[in-house]
This record gives C-alpha cells, sequence and structure tokens, in this order.
C-alpha cells in the first residue's frame, strides 16, 4: 500500500512517464470531484428527507437507505482513491463514515434479522395449518415471541440512537466534511496532473488485487464442496457460556472483511462506468452484485443465528423454546454455509475461471 | 407385476419362443437354487455363530452381520425371481424374513445411531479443548448423556426381544424354511423349462424398472440443488405434539421405499455376475453400491434426527440440553438433505445422464 501510494498508476502497462505535464481529456481530480460532489448531494437529499420525513416510517427509511448508500460510496472513494486524496485525511474521515453508517443503518438491520428469523420459523414449520397457532408448534411460537421482544427492543433502542446521533456535534461535523468534498475535496496535488482514463482503471486493478488476496485466503475449497458442514461446526461451542469467544464470529470474520472488499471492487467500478464513461462491463458489474449479494445474505445468516442463539441464553425459558431456537441457530448456521457456497460459485465466475 | 409374472422373459429382445423345451445351458431353477443355497449356508454359519458367541459381543455382532446379509438376500432373491417361485409363498416368507431381519438388526441400529449422535455432537462442538469438559458445553453434555441413556436403554431391549425372538417357535419355523430353500426350493415348474442367460437379465431389467419409477416419483429436480432446505421444513412441525403426524418421517417414506429398491436391483445383479458368470459390469455394481450408500445415510441420519427431536421431548430437561438438541436435530436433517443430493448425483451416473 505505502509503496504503490507513491505511484498510482504503477499496475498500468502503458506510457505514464509523460504525467507530470496535465494531458489531454479529464484529469483524475476531476473525476473524483465529480463523483464525491454526486454522492455529497445524495446524502444531503437523505438528510433533508430525514429532517422531513417526521413519523413517516417509510420516509424515514428511504432517507437512512440514501444516506447509507451516499455514506458507503464516499467511503469506498476515499479508500479506492486514497493515493489521489491528502495524506491522513481519508483515514480519520473514513472512521467517522463507518460510525454514521452504522449508527443511521442498526434500526433497519434488526428489524430486517427480526423478519429473517421470523420467516425461518415459519418456514420451519412446513406448511400452515398443519400444527396449532398458525402453523407453529408452542416452542416455535413462543421462540418468535422472544426473538420479536428482544429485537424490537433492540431496534427502538438503534432508533433512539440514530436520533440523538443525527443531533450530535460529531454528526455535524461529519455533515460538514462532507459538504466540504462536495465543492472543495482534499486532493493531492498529483491527482490534477494524472489522466482519469489511466488512473482510475489502475485504481480498480488495485482493488480487485486486495480483493483476490483476501478471497485466497478464505478456506474456499471446503466452501465449494456442498454440504461440507463447515458453518455449524461450532454450533454448541459458544452457545452456553456467553463470555467464552464466539468461535462462530472468528470463523465469519474473514468473509465480512471480503464482503467490504467486494462493495469496495464494486463502487471502483461504478465510477469507472459512470464518470470516465468507459465502455462499461456490464457482465463484471452483475457478477460482483452476485458476489456481494451471496455475502450479504452471509452477514444477515451469521447476525440471525448470533440472535438465535442469544435469545436462548435468555434466563428461565421453557424447553421447547430453546428447542426451537436451536433450531433456528443450525438453520441460519446451514444459511451462513449456502452463502459461502453461493459465493465460491459467484468468485468462480468473477475470476473467470470455468 | 401381475401381467409380467406370465411372461417373466418379456423384457428380453431375442428368441425366447423356443422357451418350452429345456434349453442349452442352465435353467433359471438351477441358478436360483444355487443362489438360495449359497444364502441358506450363510444364514446358517451365522445362526452357529451366534450359538456360540456366548458373552463375546464381537463374534455376536460378526453374527447378527451375517444372518441379516444372508435374510435380506435370500428376501431379495424372493422379491427379484417371484416368477420363478410356487405362487403365494415368497409374499409370506418375505414378512417372515422381513421381522426377523429387524429384531436381529435393532440392537446394532440403536448402537449406531448413538455413535452418530455422539461423534455430531463433538463435531458440533468445534475443535476439542475450546469449551469446557471434554470440549463440550453444558447443554451438549448433557444432551449426549440423555441421548446415551435413551438409546442404550432402546438398545438393551433390541437385544433382549433378539434373543427372546431367536428361541421363539416363529424364528424355528423361518429357520425351517431356509433349511428347506437351501435343498429343495419351491420352484415354479418353469424356472426349470426357462434359460437363466435369458431370464435372471430381464428380470434385472424388471427390477432396475422398478426402481427407476420410483426415483422418478422422487423430488429429484429439488434434491439436486444444493442447500435446498427442503429437509428441515418441517423441523419445527412435529416437535413439540408427540402424537401429530411426523412430517417428517412423511417426507422421507419414498426414499426409503427406494433404498430397498436400489438393494433389491443390487442383489438381482450380484446374482447375475456370479451365477450366471456374465461378463460383470463393475461400473454398474459400484454405482449401485454408491447410490445405496447415499441412501443408508438417508436413513440413518433421518432415525437420529427423530431420535433427537424424541429426547427434547423429555419432560423437565433443561433450555440447554434442549437447545443442543435443536441444533442437533437440525444438523441431522441436514445430513438428510445431503445424501438426498448425494443419491441425485449418484442417480445421474447410473441413469447415464451426464
Amino acid at each position: 500500500m505505502a509503496q504503490q501510494s507513491h505511484d498510482p498508476t504503477g499496475t498500468v502497462t502503458g506510457t505514464v512517464d509523460t504525467a507530470p505535464a496535465a494531458p489531454a481529456g479529464e484529469s483524475a481530480g476531476e473525476v473524483l470531484a465529480r463523483y464525491l460532489h454526486t454522492q455529497a448531494t445524495e446524502f444531503l437529499r437523505g438528510l433533508r428527507l430525514h429532517a422531513d420525513s417526521g413519523n413517516d416510517a417509510e420516509d424515514a427509511a428511504e432517507a437512512a437507505r440514501l444516506l447509507r448508500g451516499a455514506i458507503r460510496r464516499i467511503s469506498g472513494a476515499l479508500q479506492v482513491c486514497r493515493q489521489l486524496i491528502e495524506e491522513g485525511w481519508a483515514e480519520e474521515f473514513g472512521l467517522e463514515l463507518a460510525w454514521l453508517a452504522e449508527t443511521v443503518g442498526r434500526e433497519y438491520a434488526c428489524a430486517a434479522r427480526l423478519a429473517r428469523l421470523r420467516g425461518a420459523l415459519h418456514r420451519l414449520s412446513g406448511p400452515s395449518g398443519e400444527g396449532g397457532h398458525n402453523g407453529l408448534t408452542m416452542g416455535a411460537a413462543r421462540a418468535g415471541a422472544l426473538l420479536e421482544r428482544q429485537l424490537t427492543l433492540a431496534r427502538t433502542r438503534a432508533h433512539s440512537a440514530a436520533l440523538q446521533a443525527l443531533g450530535s456535534a460529531r454528526f455535524h461535523a461529519v455533515a460538514d466534511a462532507v459538504a466540504v468534498l462536495s465543492t472543495q475535496p482534499p486532493l493531492d496535488p498529483s491527482a490534477h496532473r494524472l489522466r482519469a482514463s489511466e488512473v482510475l482503471p489502475a485504481l480498480a486493478e488495485q482493488a480487485h488485487r486486495r480483493l483476490a488476496e483476501a478471497v485466497a485466503a478464505l478456506p474456499l475449497s471446503v466452501a465449494q464442496l456442498p454440504y461440507n458442514a463447515e458453518a455449524l461446526t461450532h454450533g454448541l461451542a459458544a452457545t452456553t457460556a456467553a463470555d467464552a469467544p464466539p468461535a462462530e464470529a472468528r470463523q465469519d470474520a474473514p468473509w465480512h472483511q471480503v464482503r467490504q472488499l467486494v462493495r469496495l471492487r464494486r463502487y471502483a467500478q461504478e465510477m469507472l462506468d459512470e464518470q470516465c464513461r468507459t465502455e462499461a462491463e456490464p457482465a463484471l458489474s452483475v457478477r460482483l452484485l452476485t458476489a456481494g449479494q451471496a455475502l450479504d445474505r452471509h452477514r444477515d445468516a451469521s447476525a440471525a443465528a448470533a440472535a438465535a442463539a442469544a435469545a436462548a441464553r435468555t434466563p428461565r425459558i421453557a424447553p421447547a423454546t430453546a428447542y426451537a431456537l436451536g433450531v433456528l441457530h443450525a438453520d441460519q448456521r446451514h444459511e451462513v454455509e449456502a452463502a459461502r457456497f453461493a459465493f465460491g460459485r459467484a468468485w468462480q465466475r468473477l475470476a473467470g475461471t470455468p
């Protein structure tokens, strides 16, 4: 990384040695500034919509979606194009953006987790009408009610925290910085000298290489064998001891990391396609999206499994409830495994191997 | 079936119209009689070993293995070659053989089920040393102890029942009938007129057709998609209500049926290869074996999942125990799904499709 930042075009094969003089066509700085401007505009639009949403849950959700999308893309652009930004600036601001995205998104993540677990409980209860109440057995119904209670509470807390955050000085500092990005991004002087059509593909390739390296470290050869039973290896290890190291979380972490890198790679391609008006590569974009979706599913199932395990640690629950939560936990861990399998396939297509 | 029994060679293409006169080569009756004699000898060997085993568990297990193998093959030959046997005889005797095989085998099935569940609990607890006692969490350890207790009790009961059965008049009637089969099998007169080299391949083909029909009725297109989550669809449906219709058993039944038909087909091939000294088809035999093993695994996992669910219905167990049993149940149902997937692949190879 450090070495590459001195020579961002290092990976481009061709004649870059003429760089110092301002080249024909747009500079990398111009393109990056325009991309950041677009995303900052989206961010401010999201912010306005949020302020106006009042008690309208749908508007608030749309505002959060806009905000998170813009935050992720700004953050992505800063990471991918770090060499074009004033040194030190991107890192610190990246942390603030991550905090904001997490804070704004947590409420919706809780809601999605609950919906996923509710759906799984119904699926696991077979075609409705066969069991008792709503097609659910007593254990499944109680497990559902317990998860409902716990995740609704978490959601309410996340909602309050997000509202509080959006009124904080910390948030206003972030919003100010986004406004600055929109008009006067702190670009490195080199950004104006380098040609976009050469630098941006090189940066996208760099992002791709970083992704490929992280994927190479994944246990993909196992994940590509269906029914390898890997994801549930720790299914009973982290259950009863609340303070034990969460073995499943440790197992999932490198996959979550790859998920971020797929997203960065996708944004890099987006910037390239939109801003450089180069010939877009729809196949590549679609494959990146597919790979990312598999890892989104991985993250969601992983979090849902953890929520089921956490609910099972609630004191004084009935054995039937605990049993249902055990089945649910295992089911979501198999979703984790299925998502890894799907990612393995998507990656094969991305890497171009048959 | 009824129609085909009048013309067992109906599926053989070629000149069978010369059949009434005794053909050159062995007759179907001779070959079948020899096969039954061989298997009856194995049966009696198993019986002697059992009588001599005393308290030697290893000898007793070997005796049971011999007995079951011989019983299954005799039963298989009677089913596959029903047209060559006196009418009405095979059906009734088949029921008695099935009773004996089940009685002799139950003890070992309980032991195998316990071993499978114990192995799964350890696998689900991750690499040993991470958790507490033996690498197992409290819930997993208690679930293991509960299963140990219940399946050991079932095993002891099955052992007593088998000993009692082997001393019963019902058993002696079966043993007598096996002795008769060994020397004077009740063949249909046509068996002596028909040429083995024509009839036996036709009967094997008939067994294959019956198998193929049963396979065609399976939801193979779903089973061949990895991670289809079908096997756990009823994971929470049959849990709490002990007297509810066992939805998972209903779902598994056609697969168990196909398992029997694969075995029949395999025995038919065995008889053909061994007795007719035709050119053996090792590829076919291996594929039949592979397909059968996938369905054995299906049956074992299905039974283990049911045992875990049954254990979870034990009154007054701790929530942590119930949770572990829920995880275990779901894990074994995923083994069921994995076995179906494996069978789907094996069947594709068997059917010769790419």
